[in-house]
């Protein structure tokens, strides 16, 4: 199969200033939690991607020096030699495959952590700090400013000598230079601040600076936000962007351009979908001569061809496509559209990033373990025998386990007890706004179409002897979990009902199966991640009262990780869902649900009609318990291994990944008591 | 001066197993937010506190497996042979000053954030991961804690490899083995599970083996609990705790005991004081014959010789004290009792490693900069000139400076506008529970006490022309800030009140000027840290109905990171204060304040007389402008720098910090572009 000449468009060579991009595909600097802690992590993860035919490779964001200072968010950095050293193995890769290699500069100003360098930021006045922290910045004065500019210089000398061929001006995202540029924020009374002359007067002399440093051989882009801010319709509001960007043109190789909200710039799937950036792109293009990349979560090769036809954009911006799917384009080059693995928007990997440690993906199992692991998401060393694989369960798991090891050859048996496969991916994906996340079963259920060596037995629930009689070589159990009705008090699970009063105490799967409750509704969200929201929201979409009771202070506290916190709450308010912090659930008696103030104790009865409890699961262990028991591990014919939810429940990425790990190590000499290379600081043997 | 007589029996030499403690100081396994990130700036962190007299220096938790890892926060492991090199820069250093190195074993269960390695994390049953993430820990069965002890073993063995002298089995705070010894979680039907001696057969084991596997030449320590829980009225509830210890009370070498609340046993002093652990600790040494240590963050050397003459202890555990001041013992041994730097409890070296960085001291501004800036707590090298320096102010950063300056030599004038030196730390001391911060200015002031070179001008508020006439060669403004009476809307800030309203607006300033409020007030808190609880507790002291508002979802959100907000809130509802977060302040009235719900926009009027704005402050900056105006750069007869809040405004941390880093960096050479060494890899050059 090759490429559709529909798509030829994207595979164009397109030129940059002094460099040329191979096509169209463009991975726009994004972070990784990986950064100067792991660099030979991000090199080779970065390489996978050049691998995948994106044609332009960027870094994440890279202080120009320690006074910005984002840990512990890991983030790149240009200070000195050793970062020259480490951005090498990344730009080596990437030009490898012919790819060009771009780095990002950036000064957080009151949007950084500082904790590290213990060094006070510095912005356009003395600001709190944008990320908590009880630290104010010191107002840059004119030796300040132009402190700054050499060191962006310097870094963008840097980023030369280390083999970058794009260096990126970063004025957007509520950092210094976008504060400089925003007049609510820049009221100083000096040439840098006042009217747009002066507010435009850093970000011009640092695209000049930076063009007169390096670019005899780089291209200089420039990262900015086409709207001021977004209005309660959800239109643009564009404010005097234009007339700003008018400003600067012509001066900049390239224009990245995206929007002031980040949380729908890069939205989670239940809120955002595929180009939501169009509407405010709409006036860009036509004044700039420069090629211009946005993004858009773009997975879709038509929406990608229209998006170029239309004139939004030249290059096909992505963050998280390229996570999901480093070979996207390859993948369209070569016409395999439906090996396509497409982002489902979960945001998985902006959490690990928010949390500070190296980023994963629900899709790509591989996300950050080409280096330490060597895995790679579209090449699997073959089996190494002729061995016959049973997969009990067709879930996350199983599915990614039935389909790596398809890739590897083995003759796979995956047996599924319910007529659907996906388990818990296809019973989610229905619950509202959560429809993206069929993805993940249905790339799978496509690859696995098209492998002879493995076979899908459905409406196929397994007994002890039924696995005994398969005479398998290995079994793994992925049999999943339910959601349990007890309320779980940090120390132990306890009921909070009995008799008649249970039969009206609901969990998630309940309402997956279509078991609704009737009536006022308390929501009880011990689990904090999305669940309880969505739950919430299918039962208001009955009519029904509801409300959301968390012992957290935060509604879907870990949901802050991945964007979509604040947007859930919103949501929840808009719809008329009641919310009360802070409490725990004591008893439910049938009409009335009793909750404590966490702190005070003090107790609140709500009369309610039905309690949904989203707090814990409980592993499907019956099956592997019962086959463990029958064979002792010595006698088994038969490796058992249990892998996913039913081994330890967690998030979808989570079984995905158990599922891979089974199927690449599967025959294969592991250590499991060394299971980890490190990437890390080795002080070397002594004398 | 020499050693006191009767501090004699601190420096006892004291036997564990196989080794002899030179001494009763022992520093206990603490967290340092550097692990094995930052191996060589943790090594030259411990070197200094065995130099400074702690006869034991321990590490902070070891991971004894990848399935137990808890990135970002940083923590130590012992995984593998690079672990060893590792730790051997650690055990070295502290073998060069005669003391004994410790090495604390760890697995968390469901206790550990496992982001890093993507394990499933295993405990007694299928627990909700503790730090809130959406995972869930594996049920261990008997291969499980086959495996467990295994690992447990090569760990210990890796310990002892680097030379290590005493290891630990880490028994509480939450982590696997104490939910084994925990009958609420601890259900299990098998033999580790039920009965109190099933409970105790795990930690039973891993002494055993850990005796078996290292015992030759290590001491054995275990970490335990005292108590169960706390009561109500804060008395500990013991439990079977008692039994428990009997049943092993001369299985180990050591005993390392603290409490079941981590809130107490590491408590801030708002809220708990020196020696709080005695009351757990009546019956521990009467029921063993091996030595004891327990903590209670002492800084008296009467207090320490009490515990241990009332055999309560037999070691003086420490980690804050030691954080503060690595010469703690040394000091005392000297008969320097007034050089002492006493920990002010504030707990934020215990915040650095919730957010996972390295750690940072209030008292020791060199904590953590051993390594990287050859910055030493108690060496400091020499005046370069016989220049004179001027600084403004004796707040946290000028008493720093002043100290720091004299102790280089350099002849030193501090001018002070009003009487009393200590600017924020002794306005801030006596609001209500924090006195202890005091010590801040009380070790400064007694340390400038004794120095000839240095020179205190009180109620000297200094000109531009009395600066000029002074005649120094170098000029620090460290004249501090005043909170802001505006509202920070994230991009500027707003004033809230007009005309008389805004008589009724108070600030921090205010109340510890003394001027109080009188009837309803409302605190706003933008700030997010001790301030607003503070002023609330003061201004409800006097009778006023309170509220708090917040636009944040926690009350003191960043004070969760030094573990207090808990002890807060729980406080603001005993007082009797009302809390409202999640609310945006519009304006007020002068009988009535404008609020906004911050997801829905929905207003609420709240009736109150007053408002207090603990929201950001504004740097006392006009005398360095007024300088900077007069004299520019070029023409200064000496060279002028602002340091500490009047430059940007943080903790008092920041402030002595900038103070020290000030007087380390005067007539030194440091190239301001690169001012960091990094501790991390360096991949090495090409080619």
């Amino acid at each position: 199969m090759g490429r559709d000449p529909r798509y030829d468009i994207l595979f164009e060579p397109i030129q940059i200033g002094p460099v040329t991009a191979p096509n169209r595909f463009f991975q726009v600097p994004h972070c990784t939690g990986m950064g100067w802690q792991y660099p030979r992590t991000l090199a080779a993860m970065r390489k996978v991607k050049a691998q995948g035919g994106w044609g332009v490779v960027c870094t994440e964001y890279n202080s120009i020096h320690p006074s910005s200072d984002d840990l512990p968010h890991p983030y790149a950095s240009l200070w000195d030699d050793s970062d020259v050293r480490a951005h090498t193995l990344m730009t080596d890769a990437v030009h490898e495959y012919g790819s060009l290699a771009g780095a990002e500069l950036w000064y957080g100003g009151a949007n950084a952590n500082n904790l590290f360098s213990r060094l006070p930021g510095m912005d356009v006045d003395s600001f709190p700090n944008a990320k908590g922290h009880p630290y104010q910045t010191r107002a840059m004065d004119k030796q300040d400013i132009k402190d700054l500019r050499r060191w962006h210089r310097k870094a963008a000398l840097r980023a030369r000598e280390a083999g970058f061929d794009v260096v990126y001006v970063y004025a957007t995202h509520g950092y210094l230079i976008s504060n400089f540029l925003n007049p609510r924020v820049n009221t100083r009374s000096d040439e840098y601040g006042g009217s747009l002359e002066n507010r435009v007067r850093l970000t011009r002399e640092l695209i000049e600076e930076t063009k007169e440093a390096v670019g005899d051989r780089c291209a200089v882009a420039v990262r900015f936000s086409a709207d001021e801010e977004i209005g309660e319709d959800g239109q643009p509001i564009f404010g005097e962007r234009r007339e700003m960007f008018e400003r600067l043109a012509d001066l900049p190789d390239l224009w990245d351009v995206n929007i002031a909200d980040y949380s729908l710039e890069m939205g989670v799937s239940r809120f955002v979908k595929e180009g939501a950036l169009e509407p405010y792109m709409q006036w860009v293009k036509s004044v700039t001569d420069k090629p211009v990349v946005t993004v858009g979560r773009f997975t879709s090769p038509d929406t990608m061809v229209s998006q170029v036809r239309r004139g939004i954009t030249d290059f096909i911006g992505a963050a998280r496509p390229s996570i999901a799917d480093p070979y996207l384009p390859k993948k369209i080059e070569q016409g395999r559209l439906s090996a396509i693995r497409e982002c489902i928007g979960c945001n998985l990997c902006y959490a690990s990033d928010s949390i500070g440690v190296p980023l994963r993906c629900t899709q790509n199992p591989t996300m950050g373990e080409e280096w330490r692991k060597d895995w790679h998401p579209e090449i699997i060393k073959k089996k190494t025998s002729e061995a016959r694989v049973l997969i009990v369960g067709a879930g996350a798991a199983g599915l990614e386990a039935a389909r790596a090891l398809g890739e590897r050859g083995y003759e796979v048996m995956l047996a599924e007890a319910s007529r659907e496969i996906g388990g818990r991916i296809a019973r989610e994906a229905s619950l509202p706004g959560m429809s993206e996340y069929i993805r993940v079963k249905d790339y799978r259920e496509q690859q696995l179409l098209e492998m002879p060596n493995v076979e899908i037995f459905r409406e196929s629930r397994l007994t002890v002897d039924d696995v005994i009689s398969v005479e398998a070589d290995h079994v793994a159990i992925a049999t999943g979990a339910r959601w349990r009705k007890e309320y779980y008090d940090d120390e132990c699970f306890r009921p909070i009902a009995r008799g008649e009063a249970l039969t009206r105490v609901f969990t998630p799967d309940d309402i997956m199966d279509g078991n609704l409750p009737n009536g006022p509704t308390l929501i009880f969200d011990g689990d904090g991640y999305y669940m309880a929201s969505v739950i919430a929201e299918r039962i208001r979409a009955d009519g029904h009262a509801v409300t959301l009771v968390t012992p957290s202070d935060s509604v879907s506290d870990w949901a802050g990780k991945t964007s979509e916190r604040w947007r859930i709450r919103t949501q929840l308010h808009r719809l008329g869902i009641d919310i009360l912090p802070s409490h725990s659930l004591t008893h439910f008696l049938g009409d009335e649900a009793s909750l404590n103030c966490i702190y005070s104790g003090r107790e609140t009865k709500l009369p309610v009609q039905n309690i949904v409890m989203v707090t814990a699961r409980k592993p499907n262990e019956g099956l592997y318990k019962a086959l463990c028991l029958r064979l002792e591990n010595e006698k088994r014919p038969f490796s058992l291994t249990r892998i996913g939810d039913c081994e330890a429940p967690g998030i979808i990425a989570a079984a995905v990944y158990a599922g891979h790990r089974y199927a690449q190590e599967l025959e294969c000499e592991v250590d499991l008591d060394i299971p980890l290379v490190h990437d890390r600081i080795d002080v070397g043997s002594k004398g």
